[in-house]
């Protein structure tokens, strides 16, 4: 038995097999072929073609921004230029392989050459590269795999290409060497609820075939397990599901302090599945999906459908949804083509938007046609406001569009510092925590090399929420979350220490903060939060958060 | 007369004939040529030569990172695919510019299509396409003029290549289209001491040869002055010369409460200047220059000479090293060569080091030595803090080697959130506001499209001043201001009534920091600083700041 230590999404637990993702081909040697050139020549085009064409269906089957990414990659295995440089090598007397990885390394290095983030597409070419080695060597392709039986799988971390093919079914869980809270690979499993544990620097060791725990809930994968430690996982696994299929309530503190558990959906299909799991609402209705695969933005008339399709879900019910928040790691080309040296600080969210107002009024529009046509209860914010003029901006254009009810997001640390007066000049406040942890502590919540600086328990980021609970309190007007940090069941107790007034997360998430919420009342959870918030650092608010929580009477907790 | 609006950098004044840089060359016309295939080659071959060769003289003259950029570029412009695209065009019967545009469009389009950053690089292109498109037709290349008198450049942004082959030696002050006050442009005008109105968005209207006044103080430009207008300006600019040109008395408040002011300083050779300018020290020693041009860290013995060269000339007095900061605008390739996404967000500063630790030992081993070799005061610094856990990493490295004085940038959201904690585990911290600024805001601080966002007078950043002043306050620990914010006059002010012990600034600044700090005592500023923080947004803050100085009593001021 071994301990490798993680950071856990969520608070499930898996047991299986581990597959890993396979690792870069070695170089292809260079020595003469035995072949003839018009052997070796044919070899490499049919191979280049195998793989373009490979790469398309990937595509068709990923859509949206992946689908771009691999067609550009499939166009790229077939240029006549690459052609040239092979044959050119093969007519030397190399080999097809030899060839085709000289022809792409020419390439890749007149880009990397040319600059600082010529390297992100340099890999593109390697990826490219490298899947037509491997199919020249009949060895398996890089990328993600499909043993054809449920597995746990290993990678070093996992690019929104990979995941867009992974079979979902056949995954127990994941577990990334590289990769912080906020990748990728976290995101795609609290979306998916796959149990998962990223930035795992230890379990490159781990071999095909290995029998895994993957433990989210402790924040550690458990590689060679004993019998009766597989017992217990798989009895904390039917213990879940059990929970899992139990009635459940709306959201409340030990006291019956209402907390309303809301849904973050991308669109109307998960509706039902949010409901079934007892999301009493949505608190982040993601609106990007109907712009992402555009050219232009989609009329007013088709939005007004989509979002009616989502608000008659909820009848009822509050839908907070998020205007259009394009730019940064989500560009849109109508709204801001513009290249940035750092996109998450450039033209994004309300800054965009305010560029393309027509865009923004447009959207307004169709959503307040939509909120007339249900029973359901609308509000709207604005993604990635930084001042008080931003925010009176946006309400007043809202209001005028006929929107009842609008707030803002707070993921800037300047709305947060802020709040009293970026409060009183709208409806609400919604802290989005990732991107407030990212600016927090200037630290790319995408980017491995710093995932150790992401995380929302740091006392700064805790800090900046107090303040937007604080100015919430005294202006009266809500504060919810709706970052994944809602989703932590412990931290879900400090935020609404903090004064967050709802929570909002994914679906999946919500049994587990269900059951956290009940344990605890009001005082319980300002007193975890004053532990937080005084800790040094991350590791130790949740260790404080932790101690804390502890010293709560059992018997209190047995009272929900 | 016409008043022109924008940000003005400093306090100073400028009158002269405008010069614009060269805009775009038209597309060439797809038209056949009149001259033979063998002819065309020629004319373009030379043309591609010519330019080839000025990128690289360009780059030995830039030196640095702009070299390395430049000598990219020049091997592009010479690249064999490119000569074969070119070639097949002319040899179809297109003129030279027309096949020339061709080649370098399918090039930039073939990269621009690759994804989001690749624009970048494309637009590298894009400039070898006009400079030998330019060649080709005999017209002015595009870049920076050299009219062969003084001139006020009119531009729509300055960029590194561009400053670094421009003759400041004829430039009698700078306006820009585009850019903040943290733009290139207005780092570099401030270093230079060059008058500069940046974001002006108006004076793209500007023509070749109108006379302006370009007043910095009042942040706007004046097209077609009159004759009292212009005899005004004068006036101002030979009493700024004569106030420059007065003995100069340590920083102080009007009480004589000493505030020492310092210069920034980028390596030994502007210390004579500095001094005579009336530095007390230095507050921000960037030891960067040492490691700019190398392909890995220069030896402890060269660091060593350096360091000692700048100590020397800084005899009993103080001086504030800043270890090695690199990643984000200034990547050093043996420290991280790593694409990234949102550079300013990465691996940069201590993070970097600590990747790298035996650059940081060498580093700190050398300021050591060049410490006890001199009778300076040397203190050392990190930059890009974010927690306690590095704050306790680099004091403790840095006292293990030898540094009597170590303390932190403050330039994180984070770090400024818990100076508190922060402050407890070192000994003093600096405010490096351009940093905090652009993370507190989540604008890019190079990015012209957000800089309306960029100001150091937003309320949110002034209040992160004032938790780390309470903090230096409380602790009994020294907290210096090393951002540009501090080179404004009455922004000088609002810091130190926020708590700042001392303010460094680019020398060509202190003779106005030090007139405006002698204006008010203690309670003043911190009455000036309570306005600046309760206003709504930047420009109130300003405002508010200037009504409160208006209400100090004359009398009062005349004291000092």
């Amino acid at each position: 038995m071994m301990e490798i230590k993680g950071t856990g999404i969520g608070q499930g637990v898996a047991v299986g097999p581990v597959v890993r993702m396979a690792e870069r081909l070695p170089e292809p040697v260079d020595r003469p072929s035995h072949l003839s050139p018009d052997r070796e020549i044919e070899r490499a085009t049919a191979s280049l073609s195998v793989v373009a064409a490979e790469l398309a269906s990937r595509g068709a089957t990923a859509g949206g921004a992946a689908q771009d990414v691999l067609e550009a990659q499939a166009m790229m295995a077939e240029d006549p230029s690459v052609v040239d440089e092979i044959t050119k090598r093969v007519e030397a007397g190399k080999t097809a392989e030899r060839a085709v990885f000289e022809a792409f390394a020419t390439y890749r290095d007149l880009l990397a050459g040319m600059g600082g983030y010529m390297g992100e597409r340099a890999a593109d070419l390697d990826d490219i590269s490298q899947r037509v080695i491997a199919h020249l060597l009949k060895l398996p392709a890089p990328g993600v795999p499909n043993p054809g039986h449920p597995f746990v799988l290993v990678a070093r971390d996992l690019a929104p290409a990979d995941t867009a093919t992974l079979d979902l079914g056949q995954v127990l869980g994941l577990i990334t060497v590289d990769g912080g809270p906020t990748s990728h690979t976290a995101i795609l499993a609290r979306e998916k609820s796959i149990v998962a544990i990223v930035g795992a620097a230890d379990a490159s060791g781990l071999a095909d075939g290995d029998t895994v725990i993957v433990d989210a809930e402790r924040d550690l994968v458990i590689a060679s397990p004993g019998t009766d430690e597989i017992a217990d996982a798989k009895a904390r696994i039917a213990e879940r599901a059990a929970r899992d299929t139990a009635p459940v309530t709306p959201g409340a503190l030990a006291d019956g302090t209402p907390v309303p558990l809301l849904a973050n959906l991308g669109s109307a299909d998960g509706a039902a599945e949010a409901i079934k799991l007892g999301a009493e609402g949505v608190g982040l209705f993601r609106t990007e999906f109907l712009f992402l695969d555009a050219d232009r933005a989609p009329s007013v008339t088709d939005q007004q459908r989509e979002y009616t399709r989502l608000l008659a879900a909820f009848a009822g019910r509050k839908v907070v949804a998020r205007v259009l928040d394009a730019g940064a790691d989500k560009p849109l080309s109508f709204l801001n083509d513009a290249p940035e040296e750092n996109p998450a600080l450039g033209l994004r969210g309300i800054r965009a938007l305010r560029h393309s107002e027509v865009i923004l009024r447009e959207q307004l529009t169709a959503l307040a046609a939509a909120d007339a046509a249900t029973d359901a209860e609308l509000w709207v914010m604005a993604p990635m406001i930084a001042t008080v003029e931003e925010t009176r901006y946006f309400t007043e254009l809202a209001k005028e569009l006929g929107i009842r009810v609008a707030g803002v997001m707070v993921e800037t640390p300047a709305a947060a510092l802020i709040a009293d007066r970026v409060l009183a000049a709208c409806d609400f406040a919604s802290i989005g925590t990732n991107d407030l942890t990212q600016y927090t502590m200037a630290a790319d919540r995408l980017l491995g090399t710093v995932a150790n600086l992401q995380s929302p328990w740091h006392p700064a980021v805790l800090k900046l929420m107090a303040d937007v609970g604080r100015a919430g309190a005294e202006l009266g007007k809500p504060v919810g979350i709706c970052g994944e940090a809602a989703a932590d069941p412990l931290l879900a107790v400090v935020l609404v220490g903090l004064g967050a007034t709802s929570l909002s997360m994914s679906p999946s998430a919500l049994a587990d903060v269900r059951a956290s919420l009940a344990r605890y009342r009001p005082d319980d959870a300002r007193a975890i939060a004053r532990a937080a918030l005084a800790a040094e650092g991350a590791a130790e608010a949740k260790h404080a958060a932790q101690a804390a929580a502890s010293e709560i009477p059992t018997s209190r907790a047995a009272a929900s």
